[in-house]
């Protein structure tokens, strides 16, 4: 495990599809800005309509940033739509701020890009762009789950990018939530769990009771299954599972959440007493909010792409945004992509 | 839709495995007794341990619904482990509780049975002894969902007996979901969703797109996908998905909901002020306890079974088990098997 030394973090770059997400530059060029203020050594390229784009910058003060050049403006005429067909995406709009920065990853003159856009066509453009690392089958998408206990950090993949993944994809995953961990997390031998279903009559599916077999044959760090009400209490590293159920755990989880924050305003906005002891409760409530804030869990990673693509929640503010951004600036730090060659390289 | 007499009513007898989840008769037994009390024209056969199930029934001064006749003990010797693997039970234990509490339903001498147990030897003891409604291949776990509007109701299934079913088991599992909420819910037309993942790159599995297109071809109230971030929000009366796919949607939102109250409890403990505050919020978080409260939900049904068969959560108390009953109850009394077998037979 080698660190990268300061000259080369220094000359890190990360490209933003300014134009991506629910508000688009609104949020992504102040959290640029932010984040050139907080991480001296990093560079950044804002992707998207020109005009708007320095329009804001100029707006929030950002051009010390341009004048020292640390920020950098490439403009891309199209805008890929939230709900655009991934394929119309990638086979149309080629000069798409979401293409354009994934091409400058590719062209190494940035290390990074991070997205808030369409899900599908980022995943789309950036496999087509920056094909998949040798060994990798399908890229996944990888994010941190938040913990009972904030000190544990718990991977989950794949979290939509794939279904119907067979067995040896599962393996796939396995190996690139073991680097990531490894590397990011500064942690060895990571403990690798499958997601199943237990307690009742047949115990799991056909795929994940294969997947099983071939990561006791692995090297890796395979410790067993996990079931999902263990997803924010296990003390495993990485969650492994089809890209599908991923998904409706995620978001099962998400809703819940959120059924139970509305519950909560509801009730504490119920009469005047209620009202009161929410006042009272405030400190304690916003203590709770920050422990659960999801903007601090921002930024998938689309793994298993020869380039670090980092997803940023759609609907995220400027706050959450930053978080993706670090969570990219993170990776390039550790050279997660040369680790993941040579770890896929051992295993051909 | 036709309503049940008042005469056939007073017949309905409910058979409890009295030895099943983690607290045996401790649960059922005053469970079953406070049903007695409130419900006057149900009867109810307890079914274990003789000597330990009518000690427990005189120690809760049950003995006044013995003497009325509307409650009997039937011995059974054995009794399922939780966590006994489910052929085994089915294979060996011929006179556990739980077998004999289901064979009094086949033998007509009860209309439902209701089990904390093993849900996976249930499962499979049901199905070996009840059989299958002719044109259903598996049955499956439904169960309401807690939904953010208390006036709502949604129904799941598969909620974890089969995994890896095939797009005609999804439609039939719709089917079953439509004739529950129809005949329990007094509901013409529900309206039927399919569990996906949207808004990424392929928007669903092979089997749920085939499950779709069955479903557009039935004669049901389709009404498309939902994402599992709508369980609890969503206007469908019935979702339908694989048991691994339920499972882990049901697992996820039960596992966020306890980390949320163990938050919750943490910060409300931590200090003085934090723990005034607690006291002054009693009434609120009382409030919100009894929305989300779990055991409101208590009662799973194994559906497609000639008989009908309730799983309560096996950790659950009086109050959870007796809402496993008032289900099994309400089943009976809107006759779902024969509206069920009528359905079945005008689809073959």
């Amino acid at each position: 495990m080698s660190d990268i030394s300061p000259a080369t973090v220094s000359e890190a770059t990360i490209a933003i599809d300014a134009m991506g997400g629910d508000f688009g530059p609104e949020v992504t060029v102040p959290a640029a800005l932010k984040f050139l203020a907080q991480q001296q050594q990093q560079n950044i390229v804002l992707v998207g309509l020109e005009d708007r784009i320095q329009y804001l910058v100029s707006q929030h003060n950002g051009q010390r940033f341009q004048d020292s050049g640390r920020l950098s403006i490439v403009h891309a005429s199209e805008v890929v739509e939230m709900h655009e067909p991934p394929a119309l995406a990638l086979k149309k709009k080629k000069d798409s701020s979401m293409r354009v920065a994934i091409n400058l990853v590719k062209q190494g003159e940035a290390e990074a890009c991070v997205s808030a856009g369409n899900t599908g066509a980022l995943m789309a453009t950036a496999r087509f762009v920056l094909k998949t690392i040798k060994g990798i089958d399908r890229p996944a998408i990888i994010s941190t789950m938040p913990c009972k206990d904030p000190s544990n950090t718990v991977h989950m993949l794949d979290l939509g990018a794939n279904v119907d993944s067979s067995p040896e994809m599962l393996l796939q995953f396995a190996v690139m939530g073991s680097v990531i961990t490894e590397f990011v997390d500064k942690k060895d031998s990571p403990a690798i769990a499958l997601l199943n279903v237990g307690a009742e009559e047949i115990k799991g599916s056909e795929k994940v009771k294969k997947a099983s077999v071939l990561l006791n044959d692995s090297d890796l760090n395979y410790v067993g299954y996990v079931e999902s009400d263990e997803l924010f209490t296990s003390n495993v590293d990485v969650i492994v599972c089809d890209g599908f159920e991923g998904n409706v755990a995620l978001k099962a989880s998400e809703g819940t959440a959120s059924m139970i924050f509305d519950i909560l305003k509801e009730e504490y906005q119920r009469g005047f007493w209620a009202k009161l002891t929410a006042a009272l409760s405030l400190p304690v409530l916003n203590r709770i909010k920050t422990r659960l804030d999801p903007r601090r869990h921002n930024g998938a990673t689309l793994v298993g792409l020869n380039g670090i693509v980092v997803k940023s929640h759609g609907g995220t503010d400027e706050f959450g945004f930053l978080h993706a951004l670090e969570e990219a600036s993170t990776q390039v730090r550790r050279d997660v992509i040369s680790h993941m060659q040579e770890k896929m390289e051992s295993l051909i």
